[in-house]
């Protein structure tokens, strides 16, 4: 099943795509939001869209997520590319985390809102997890009987304001310098995690080719380690991390501008398209 | 004025300090929330206390912001004794900014929970900026003016997992690890921020001890930074950064165990108090 949140007619909701278009489940069901539906029970779900993929607005698919923790350098040939722009140490023993605030990211469809006080602003291709099970403690053995689902995250960076220290949460939190979606994508879906390939283009030039198993740290260790430090609730997003190619560590470096057209695609998830848009 | 959100026979609700007890302004006035209250005009309170402070059991002032933002190494002496400690390299020249998620923080006389993971939890006493009007992009000239009030934060750090790797996000966002309170006190009764006290004892022994004044980045520019990146919102909070005196640097290192009593005090402002509960 895809489950998405979107609006319609100035209305938020949220549903699942059916029969060629999309069953608000907002309506149909009883559940308050699509964090309550992904921890609770599968609903039943008619073929019989209430709209058009075409009608909809997408939003994050998960809007007000507790968390949303972040996975930096989690693909070694980026970590290796990182560290041949001088900015980067060793190959991280643990996850290296950080956050992102939720209103970084923006839905499917809907304009990347350039930094504007920065010129190096870059995408990064990822997979991201979304919890359906609460859970502290979880371990790694346990991890994925957490995941609801995946989604397609493009965790947009501004590279100058990433390295103004050690810390690079400014670079990450830019308003709607990200995106998510276009849906939540069920756990059942996908068969193997691993052979997940992700795919990101720039203005149709494939800048990131890998697969989801190269991660260092991969998704049960992810919750595992997260979920040490404090619980994951339903509809937490835990970003994975991305592959090499990256516009900063290119040679000449490729920044977006007002325009560009990204898309992020991920075999059997989704793909997500969003275009630059103004400062 | 002195906010509060608290909960009393079991409804939780926020109001403010008068005649030596507590107004209850969510049944009193018409705002949903504090956030609400802060971000609109002050609400004319009559000297008529709902409840004596003996009996309500104080939550974070704000409990869901959308953004608790932090900085590290904001005071010289404290940044001289993490390099002191082989952790840090130079005085960084931009704020060194991070996030705690929401439920890092517990309430004024509520347990702060040992992390068990770890025997390296330490204290950090600071003020914290809570903001009123909302803004985005906002110059340091006019960032006092979106200044609600100030309150106080225990930011507790786990060390061992601050230094996993370059980003010290997971050591400082254990569930309940910080606490944050007892109140907002608003602007209005602060008449020079720099000179506001802060001091930290554990045990009665004092730990830390300095002003506001002696912040790398103060106030303004913290606002005019952060806001840079994305707008500030009603009851979003500032962590100013901690003075010197924190545990793991200080020999031999002081760690919190099970039962220490941890106060930071802020002249003016309030004082935070804290035993350290169970794992």
């Amino acid at each position: 099943m895809r489950y998405l949140t979107f609006s319609v007619d100035g209305r938020k909701t949220f549903g699942a795509v059916t029969g060629g278009g999309v069953a608000d489940l907002g309506k149909r069901t009883g559940f308050a939001s699509l964090k309550d539906l992904l921890a609770g029970d599968a609903p039943e779900i008619h073929d019989q869209p209430d709209y058009s993929l075409g009608e909809i607005t997408y939003l994050p698919p998960i809007d007000d997520p507790v968390h949303i923790w972040c996975l930096a350098l989690n693909y070694p040939e980026h970590h290796d590319e990182v560290q041949a722009a001088g900015r980067v140490q060793e190959l991280p023993k643990q996850p290296a985390l950080f956050a992102r605030a939720r209103d970084s990211l923006t839905g499917h469809e809907q304009p990347l809102r350039h930094p504007g006080v920065s010129e190096q602003y870059d995408f990064e291709g990822e997979l991201a997890v979304v919890i359906g099970k609460p859970g502290f403690r979880i371990p790694a053995a346990e991890a994925f009987a957490h995941v609801a689902g995946y989604t397609v995250m493009n965790e947009g960076s501004v590279r100058d304001w990433q390295f103004h220290t050690r810390q690079i949460t400014p670079g990450k939190n830019f308003l709607r310098s990200g995106a998510i979606g276009p849906w939540i994508t069920t756990a059942d879906e996908v068969s193997d995690v691993d052979s997940l390939r992700i795919t990101t283009t720039v203005n149709g030039e494939v800048m990131q080719d890998d697969r989801a198993g190269s991660m260092v740290h991969k998704i049960p260790r992810f919750i595992e380690y997260v979920s040490s430090i404090a619980p994951l609730y339903p509809g937490d997003i835990l970003a994975t991390g991305t592959p090499s190619g990256v516009g900063f560590s290119r040679k000449p470096p490729v920044f977006l501008r007002e325009g560009d057209m990204c898309e992020v695609a991920i075999e059997g998830v989704g793909v997500l398209r969003n275009r630059v848009g103004r400062d």
